[in-house]
């Protein structure tokens, strides 16, 4: 039995909803294997833009600092993406918030279920037996250099830069990684174009000889953007920088066949957090459409991340259930749909 | 009956085979049309370096300033690719020509071809009907801007600028290409993070009122990278900067299902430059195996800009004919493959 804070921030659209899901099989979890989940909401995004006209309220990151592991659902807003010069957007309150908390990187699996494939638009046969993990630094890079306009408001820059040591604390925990799974790691780069990137390739192939059971490979990330898709089996590790981390990993997504099944953790300096790669999909806010089960398997990898094996895999194998047998939202399972509480519910009554 | 004066650079690796079999194509259609093309060779890229120690001699800088029209095959040697820290590398020939061309824009058609759906790693529902056209900004943004290390070595940078006229003059050929075809217009960017992308959105939106007839979409490049994969038919003409335009293109031409298919032509300020998307594959140098139909491709392309269209137009046709007759190397025809040569021979036998 154990006592942990966990802070979840629902956030905006579908946020909400998944997260409620997410949070009902954590309390089973608790419930089940006597521990103390201390579950408490917190705004970010839009909805505390709205409330606060802050995306990133000071209460909500003092909570996310003071918590054992987060809990995100989804931020994002269209009234703010169509309004480019909008001073305050959601998006900030989510970029200062992996900033303050040192999450440092973007960890997200893709893998192929076989009773999935069908789904995918990809051919079967390019995808089954798919299985990598995905590296993305996420608190540097041109995210987070600096940007503006000139004084005549007629040019626009943004600054990309790296340091050794950003590189350096990522790349080890990519290397790690590999060396606990098929022993691959590909850096994901523009070494022919970039200096940035070159600074990446110099370090890890430096990093290499302390991981001599890894095997490194570079690719250009125009290459790879092909090679995700035409062969996604050839790879174990991926590690990349942040802009392209963005990219390939949403690419990545679709092997899947459903967005709505890929969990993410961002873990750093301090506290970790989880969420669904997918955003907060507006238009099916408050519709019962949403696919929960990213954000179910999010909490999976809290629960892992807090040492938590057994309940982690019980977790796993419930969503397992939910996919074995069709209890899937309509995306899944056009014919016969349920609902993202039914699935919630469903998953919860397996723990 | 016309003159022209084509400057040919083949490159590196494949480059040169392909090249020659487009030359060959080019001879045909000048004896047939009793045209002239003063077709001359020059040296860019690894063999450059190595001939002369300069990835893009003056001499074939000029011959291009010269020309009405460039032809080029591929460039680079992965001998540059693992040295990081190499001073002079292949791209940079490249990179410069782009530059001192003025040639801003990268146009790329990307087309499913009925007969080769079931080469594409997409399944067919999902690709059948797609023909979209992207325009990359070619000769700005990360590519261009300030790039290098913090005195002590331990950190690079690499500066993305836009300014409006940069954004402007490329945006009006897409809106153009838009009002010619389907209508649509897709920008690509990452407006919720970067202030340049943030710029091009308020320039396409400022343009759009010039042409009502076209409507306008904007997509995140994350979210678009998954869109090209799922469903590619939503799109006509798609607007992207420069690093987004690299990944998001050649992400785009694995819809075709061989990037031996696809040509490419840039275009700017004065002579307008034709390639092949693909890479110089140095694996498969002097083999015979490389498809030379991108590259026949670029060349119809080039004649199109020449207002030769009858001419490109028949082009076109012998390389349907090759592709419906299965006259194609072995990435499309593995049990009865052709040769480089004998697809080059059958379609300018063709003309
Ligand atoms: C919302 C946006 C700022 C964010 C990003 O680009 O990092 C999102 O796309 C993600 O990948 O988490
Ligand atoms: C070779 C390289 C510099 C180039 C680029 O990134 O522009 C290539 O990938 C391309 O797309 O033409």
């Amino acid at each position: 039995m154990v006592s942990k804070k966990i802070a979840v921030l629902p956030g905006d659209g579908i946020g909400p909803e998944v997260c409620r899901q997410a949070v009902k099989v954590l309390e089973a979890v608790a419930e089940r294997f006597e521990h103390r989940f201390d579950l408490s909401s917190h705004l970010m995004g839009a909805c505390a833009i709205d409330a606060t006209g802050n995306p990133l309220p000071d209460e909500t990151l003092a909570a996310c600092r003071a918590a054992d592991a987060v809990l995100l659902g989804a931020i994002g807003d269209p009234k703010y993406d169509h309004d480019p010069s909008a001073k305050v957007r959601p998006e900030q309150g989510l970029l200062r918030l992996r900033k303050e908390l040192g999450l440092y990187a973007n960890i997200r699996p893709v893998t192929a279920y076989d009773v999935l494939l069908a789904h995918s638009p990809l051919k079967r046969e390019r995808i089954e037996g798919t299985d990598m993990l995905i590296f993305r630094e996420l608190t540097g890079g041109i995210y987070f250099g600096a940007k503006g306009r000139t004084a005549d408001g007629e040019a626009a820059y943004d600054h990309c830069t790296y340091s050794r040591p950003e590189i350096e604390r990522i790349a080890h925990l990519a290397f790690r990684a590999a060396a606990g799974r098929r022993q691959k790691l590909t850096l994901i780069d523009k070494a022919n174009v970039l200096e940035t990137s070159r600074l990446w390739r110099e370090v890890v192939r430096e990093l290499a000889t302390q991981y001599p059971e890894v095997s490194v490979d570079y690719l250009f990330v125009d290459n790879a953007a092909m090679q995700v898709i035409l062969s996604p089996t050839q790879f174990d590790v991926i590690l990349t920088e942040n802009m392209f981390g963005d990219i390939i990993s949403d690419e990545a997504s679709v092997i899947a066949g459903s967005l709505g099944l890929l969990p993410s953790a961002s873990v750093g300096e301090r506290v970790a957090l989880f969420e669904p790669i997918h955003g907060s999909y507006p238009q099916a806010k408050g519709k019962g459409i949403a696919n929960p089960i990213a954000a179910i398997l999010s909490a999976a990898m809290l629960l892992e991340h807090l040492e938590l094996h057994t309940e982690a895999a019980l977790v796993r194998e419930a969503v397992d259930e939910a996919l074995n047998n069709g209890i899937l939202t309509p995306e899944l399972n056009p014919t016969a749909p349920y609902t993202t509480e039914e699935v919630g519910n469903y998953i919860a009554f397996w723990i």
